[in-house]
């Protein structure tokens, strides 16, 4: 383009957000440049000016840079005082690291959302084996929940502990100096989620408020919007993630992991700033993407529609499984649904890895579960067991 | 991705066509290989396995061939003997040089579609002022239409004569070998356009028809489905693209461009064997994209549900205008309209260039047509006189 120069938008990480992302770019026009961990990794197959390096080596990270106008992340693990020299330098990390910080250390966010009185589970930092005892005590005993500060993501890093001999093991298996987090287990209906973007002039819009069912802590299956959600709650959890995202200055997009407990109350899971997971859905479901809402906040442009396009959207990632090549799954899935919606990574299949996802949409909640569901299961290789069937899958 | 190899697509050319079935091959998971004309073109600025090289050039072509599993094009220009190459080295174009030749020869296309019985203008082969002149006696004096048989596209080579100095100019300017093909005025109500898609194993989807306006030879805004479109005619317009698809063993996407006349009939006025201009809209406006469609025939997987997602779609092309830059559109239209959907190809800006698209969709056609129209206007920066209102725009 001649004229004013179009922004180049650096991303960190070569993951399926910033493969995602990109498509929402080549539509925008906007160029992306990446730095990615593998020549091969998922959104290095599909974005040309890649740098393969280490974000975590401070002079890879700034030379990368300065071919980029802001820059954002596929994931939260860049170390703070990298960020503050990105920023230093003048390549605007969206998220800043004053925000990321919430991301990056689970202490910190709890400390953080506490003092602006949103609800959490019961929580304490825990150093030694009598903390964990004392914090035991104080919640009615086991089990608890603990989970490192700092480097988890999918699960990793959180363990539900039912005895001492539990907290033994966790204490074992954390590094040193990374710091412990004991939280109550909640008694929880069901998990929520909201994703909020946020621009850095503070426009600021809200997708719908999803359900989301996690396995082994990983998220399987959302559905939008969560069904029978009273409409209050909604609105509260929406407000939640904005005044999340408003406090903690987070630039595009902010996703807020609530549980929603049996007596109508949201307790603040998790947070998330990045696009995530449970808002796949808006690719196939929403007006706008919240890729594309990410890359137009990042860039402080107008943000796009949140709102959803049919009244459910399930999405059901694709994890690998039995079989050994996903694209081997189309012929079927394409012909059964010619409706639905599949995306996959380009990434290699291994067990349990998230390699996929699939969106179906439509009037009928219960049909539309069921057709996400079977694509997922057929893609990996185990439609019986995903289904709930008792037989296992013929060879 | 593990096991069974994901085939690799090949694409022969670097516009926004190949542009926009990246963002669909992202989706599917399956890797562009893209022969481009320059480093900088559209589709290279996004696919990483591009090779920069002349497809004219058959040992060019066959070397890039040799990384792709299946090849399709980004336009029709590639030689018949260059495709017949790819077909016995075994690298299976798609479609075939078989179906092309109709798409790069008007008199090998009307002889054909005469021979099915499928409605055209009246036309003839035309070597000399002479036979122009028997011609222009047979359907009742000018003007008539005179075209180069080969070589044109969005309007070049195509010229209204009307009188015989006009047709002197003609036949001077075409190339000494080209044939001319001449071709009855048809007094038309409007153009419409009926996209089929085929696979090699015969499966055909058929997308709504759609209402196309054209300004110089140049598509500049489609309405799907064509507005008040008898449904009789909608259906005899989506079997022609069918039958011609079937008949002429196309593969991939087929546009069949046509006329309605006052008397309600379509005539077919031009064939197009790829993604085209005419089905943008179906990236935001229907269940599966011309373009995933498109990669999905050409590799003879099931194809996707054509289907509108809202009662109107309009696209309207963004020309190269007056404005310097496009990037600097964003934040009037994307505040202005926040469903609005904006496609940007990364092109330089020049006067006339197709360089982006627009797409609104939702309920009511008059303001869906009115807001794409407002902001392909705002992008080319010539607001007033592409709404039709009289003043220019101040400085």
């Amino acid at each position: 383009m001649s004229g004013v120069k179009t922004p180049v938008v650096g991303v960190v990480g070569g993951g399926q957000l910033a493969r995602m992302m990109q498509q929402a770019a080549i539509g925008l026009g906007v160029p992306l440049r990446l730095l990615a961990e593998a020549a091969d990794s998922s959104a290095a197959q599909v974005i040309t000016d890649t740098v393969v390096g280490d974000y975590t080596d401070l002079a890879t990270l700034a030379a990368w840079a300065e071919g980029c106008d802001v820059v954002t992340f596929d994931h939260e693990h860049v170390p703070a005082g990298h960020l503050e020299r990105l920023a230093a330098d003048g390549h605007q990390p969206r998220p800043g690291p004053g925000a990321l910080a919430h991301a990056q250390d689970k202490a910190v966010m709890r400390r953080r959302l506490s003092a602006l009185g949103i609800g959490c589970p019961r929580h304490a930092v825990v150093a030694d084996p009598q903390a964990v005892a004392d914090f035991v005590a104080a919640v009615g005993g086991f089990p608890v929940v603990l989970k490192a500060t700092r480097g988890g993501y999918d699960g990793k890093a959180v363990w539900m502990v039912h005895d001492e001999m539990g907290v033994s093991r966790v204490l074992d298996e954390v590094p040193a100096g990374v710091a412990l987090l004991a939280e109550e287990k909640v008694d929880f209906r069901r998990e929520l989620s909201a994703l909020a973007v946020r621009s850095p002039s503070g426009q600021q819009a809200a997708y719908p408020v999803v359900e989301s069912v996690q396995r082994q802590g990983i998220c399987v299956e959302v559905t939008a919007p969560a069904p029978d959600l009273d409409p209050d709650l909604a609105r509260q959890a929406q407000r939640i993630a904005m005044r999340v995202a408003a406090e903690l200055d987070v630039t595009g997009v902010l996703a807020v992991e609530l549980f929603e407990t049996p007596d109508g109350r949201v307790l603040v899971n998790e947070l998330a700033m990045r696009p995530h997971n449970t808002g796949h859905w808006s690719i196939d479901g929403a007006v706008t993407s919240q890729f594309e809402n990410h890359l137009r906040a990042v860039l402080d442009l107008p943000l796009g529609d949140p709102t959803a396009r049919a009244p459910w959207s399930v999405m059901v990632n694709i994890l690998g499984g039995s079989a050994p090549t996903l694209f081997d799954g189309y012929p079927h899935v394409q012909a059964r649904d010619p409706r639905l919606r599949v995306h996959l990574y380009g990434k290699q299949v291994l067990p349990g890895r998230k390699v996929g996802h699939v969106t179906a949409y439509g009037d009928d909640l219960d049909d539309v579960r069921a057709r996400a569901r079977h694509a997922a299961a057929w893609f990996e290789g185990q439609p019986r067991q995903r289904l709930g069937l008792s037989r296992p899958q013929p060879d």
